[in-house]
Order: structure tokens, then sequence, then C-alpha cells
């Protein structure tokens, strides 16, 4: 049998129990954002994403720079979501001979300004040679701050929570691949098209360069928490699972903003799509038994089932559509 | 300009020069076997080690078992140069899709039981696909003991110690390619040779089922430290250069094993190649001011310069020889 037809998920659920047995100072193992350990009393955060190119980029969409920054935000979102603080990061990267001196020099910067971003240090690394493909992981660890919060923490009655918009990322990445080029963002590149720069700009920037989301500043009424790496209903789905709870969404709460609304119909698609299966927006996902009126509150956490009310109001059932690996999409 | 015509080391340099600025916590960065960080007054240890296929390893040649135990056995090292004790790691796979379940089942198996060998607990990780290449990653953190144990602490007038022989693990690579399959030492595998297998046997499991080596119980003797990775010379030059010392080597000192000798016999190649510039043994290299007579002692740290006596009394620059990436060997 080959992963191909076994899946992501199942292969994350036989590693849990492989690897299941921990010692006391792991207070969160296998199977949340980040896994958090005990040192004396203090609790550390740490991470790992891998990046590989035709997976997770494509060169021809992509700059190196931007593969770099989205490694760093991506990984940090991962702390973000434990209600950390991210400090420190490793960098490993396996690159073919022929890569040239210019791309290395540029992914770097991309790191660099990631680094810079989030107020990190690059502590060490690997780097090797490859027969033909680029893949970069990083490692970042942190402190917990206040306290952990885990994926498994919602319960009935507790409100859903976005930290921002999602669906906008993926969008964008339709739009490059309509375009077939890349876009050099970072450095101040803009593209004339029947669009407003005001609305694909921002929107690419969603997806070529986008920021990790921390509101560890409201942690303390947050009971549950995963970030928005592959799509809404996907990451959702994983949150309800942890926490064996179910959730009831309302379409007509999902925010479609001005970007997303006008490129999705520059693109003839519906903005339904991107915003409930669309990932890489590295958005908070989470719950709290308060009103949090800073934040888009799109459902409630309910004892079983997962669905959305449409906006005709009929309930759908809420499957968990967005990027796995080893399934074919 | 390519990669291959840079090389790592000099790519290493940019790196350390680019990612220089560190905060009060950061012990240690970029450049030596391990990060040392600071945290409230515990010293964590973190590793990060990568192998990818048709780099690191062929599979025609190793079990995906053996690939999993080295890369815990490797990354192990790096904590146990360091002086610090490992305790948590982290896995990173990328697979391409057609991978057969029994073949990560296998890989699996290997990590499990080096996680199980050195008492440490896996705590998290990553799972991709790729395109066509299998490239794994191992972070590894634990606490340092007593103290932090850098590659820069060498001074003149130290003895240079090896933790136990080198060149074994080259030589059996050399005779694995001779043989052009893979052997299941993890099952029990035996070969009918013209060889001993007692002398086989042990040769072979210094490549395929590397154990890394502790010497933390001397730490306090030990004033530098680097695990032998890329090869005695290439490695003992990173220690010299990290330490701004020279060193005097006396090849009459480095042992040549019974079956290093036998098994290059047989190969019809002199031990000392293997011994100065092979690989992947994991064997500790580190210098001391005492007489430590439970260890090789294999030459002494001077003022400037690195030279080997030969047998014949004749004194030879040594020369990095061992493997860098981005270099054509």
């Amino acid at each position: 049998m080959k992963l191909g037809d076994v899946g992501e998920l199942e292969i994350l659920e036989r590693l849990r129990k492989r690897f299941a047995s921990c010692s006391e100072d792991v207070i969160v193992g296998i199977g949340d954002d980040a896994a958090a350990l005990d040192i004396q009393g203090h609790t550390l955060l740490i991470s790992t994403d891998t990046m590989t190119e035709g997976i997770h980029f494509d060169l021809t969409l992509v700059t190196p720079y931007q593969v770099g920054f989205k490694l760093v935000s991506s990984n940090v979102s991962d702390i973000f979501a434990m209600g950390g603080r991210p400090k420190w990061s490793l960098l490993s990267m396996t690159l073919p001979p022929d890569t040239e001196k210019s791309f290395l020099d540029s992914f770097l910067e991309g790191i660099s300004a990631g680094i810079k971003r989030y107020g990190l240090d690059l502590v060490g690394g690997d780097i090797t040679g490859s027969r033909n493909s680029f893949t970069v992981s990083l490692t970042i660890s942190g402190m917990a701050e206040k306290r952990v919060i885990r994926r498994s923490g919602a319960s009935v009655g507790d409100r859903v929570y976005l930290s921002g918009p999602v669906g906008e990322a993926s969008c964008g990445l339709e739009l490059l691949k309509r375009l077939g080029r890349s876009v050099n963002l970072e450095r101040g590149e803009e593209l004339q098209l029947s669009l407003k720069w005001e609305s694909v700009g921002p929107l690419l920037m969603r997806f070529l360069l986008p920021e990790a989301c921390d509101v560890s500043e409201y942690s303390e009424y947050i009971t549950s928490m995963i970030d928005i790496s592959d799509g809404l209903f996907l990451d959702l789905t994983r949150l309800c699972r942890e926490s064996s709870v179910g959730v009831r969404l309302y379409e007509v709460r999902l925010p479609v903003t001005e970007a997303l609304g006008e490129v999705s119909a520059f693109l003839g698609k519906a903005p339904y799509g991107f915003i409930t299966s669309g990932g890489e927006d590295y958005q908070q996902l989470f719950t709290s038994r308060e009103p949090l009126s800073m934040f888009i509150e799109i459902g409630e956490i309910t004892d079983r089932g997962l669905y959305i009310v449409r906006r005709d109001g009929s309930e759908e059932e809420i499957r968990p559509e967005g990027y796995q690996h080893f399934v074919s999409q």
C-alpha cells in the first residue's frame, strides 16, 4: 500500500500512537501546533515546518525571498497558536549543487527579513546537497507566555473566532497561476491589470508575504486555538476533533473582504470556496466564552456534528476540505 | 555562480556573518555542534540534522530502518558533543506519494529504536509530500549537564583525544558498495564471506547502526569537543579553526582495529585513508589538559599549523579531507 492511498491524517494518527509514551516533562506532544516542554517550571514551545519545491511552492510563481519569508511566518504562526512568544530558530536547507548563489542569497534575505520581523535569532541549522530538489525546514522555539493554549480546550457554548479574514491567500495563488509569473512585492513591483492595485496588492501580499497573527494579548480569554494553514474547514475539523466537540458556523458571518470579492469575481469564482478551504492565511482560529468584539465571531461550539448554516438558512455538513498531503486534491 | 563552486564551509561562513546579531540569551549560536540557549538560568541545547536520499544514503545499500536509527544517532551525537543530555526530538519527513507504507513503517521502527536507545521522546514534527525525493530532518534538544563544551575551548598544550576508533564506518560503506546490497543487521542477518563475520559484523554495524558516544562523565576535564561526522581531519580542522590553535597528531597513535585492518586489506586499501578522512563514525574528538587513559590520545594542541607525524617520522600538513557538501569529492 502506498502513502497516496493512506493520507496525511492517518499517517499522523499512526505516529501519535507509535510515539505516545512521553516523559513527565512533555506537556504537549505530537498533534498540536507545537510541542510544549517543561524546563524547570518554564514552558518551552517548539515546532518545525518543512517546505519543498513543487509541493509547497512553485518557483515560477514565487521568488526565493518569498519562500524564505513565508517559511518563517508559517513557523511563527505555530508558536503564536499555542499562546507563545517565538525566540530562536534553526534552518535546514537541502539544495541541488547547481543552485545559483544569487538564489540562495535571495532566499536568505527573505529568511532574514522574517527573523527581523518577529524579533528572532537564527542560532543554527544544517546545509546539505540534494540530487534535484530544494527543501527547507525551519524549527522555531520560544517560551509560553502565560499558559499553553491547546487545540483541545474548546467546550460547548464557546464562541468561535477568526483573528482576521481568510481566503485571500488562496485567491492570491489562483490569480498568480492565471498570471503565470512571480511578482516581486518585496522590491515594490506593481502590476498593470484591469483590477485596482489597492485590491490586488494586499491580496497577493497575503499569499506571497503572509504575516503570522499574534492574539496572545487575549490569551486569558482563549479556550482553544489552531492556526489556519491548511484551510478553515480542515483546521476547524482538527480543533473540534481534539476538543471532542461539534461546531455550527454561519456563512453570513464569514468576512468577504473587498479585495477577495473583486479578485474572485475577476477569476469567475465564488469567494466561499477560498474562505472555507483555502490554506496559508495564517490567521488564528480560536474559541472563547467571552464576547471579543475585536475579532470575527463566526459560530459556536456544539456538542457534536460540524455544520455551517448557509445564507439561505439550510444547514450543511462541514467536510474537512483543505490541503492534506498524500491525498489527491 | 553556483553553490558547487562555493562549497559548504564558505556558505556556512556567510550564514554566520549574516545572522551574527544575537540576543543575550543565545550562549552559542551558529557554528558549533548545537546551539545553546539560556532559559532562566538553565541551558537548552538544540541541533538539527537532515539526511536526503542519494546524498546521505543509498537505499540499495541501507534499509529504511537503518536510515531512521542513524538519523537519531547523528543528532544525539551533536548534543553529546556539547556535553549535554538529549531529551526531546521532532521529526520532519518529506516523502514521495508512491512511497510504500512498509517503507515508512520500517523507517519509523528505526527512529523508534533510536528514540528508545537514548531515552528520548518524539514530541512533534511534520510530514509532507515531495515530488521525488525522500528527505528527513530530526531536531533534538536537551539540557546541558554541567557546562557547555564548545569547539573553541582548546589551548596550546592540550592533549587531543578520540572517544574510540574511527574509520570503520567508511570502511563498512566501501565493503557494502563492493557487495552492492543492503544487510539487514537489525534482523540478525549475517553474510557468508571469505572474511570472519566477527570482524565484518561490527564494522558494518558502525556504518549501518552507529551509536553516539557520550563522554559527559568526564566533561569537567574537557576543554573543547566536536563529534566526528565528516572525517577526523575535517572535523579536527574545524575545532582548531574555532579555537585558533594548531595541532600535531601522530599516525602511530591512530588506532587500527583488527576489523578495520582485515576489511581494508580485503578491499585492497590502506586503513589510513579511512581513519583520517572517513566520516560517520560519531566518535567524539576532544581536548583536555589531563591524561585520560580511558580514551585514545592521538596528539597535542600547538599554537599554529596542522600536522601529522607519519610513521617514518616525516611531518605532513593535515588537509581537511572529508565530506563537504557542494564540493566535488
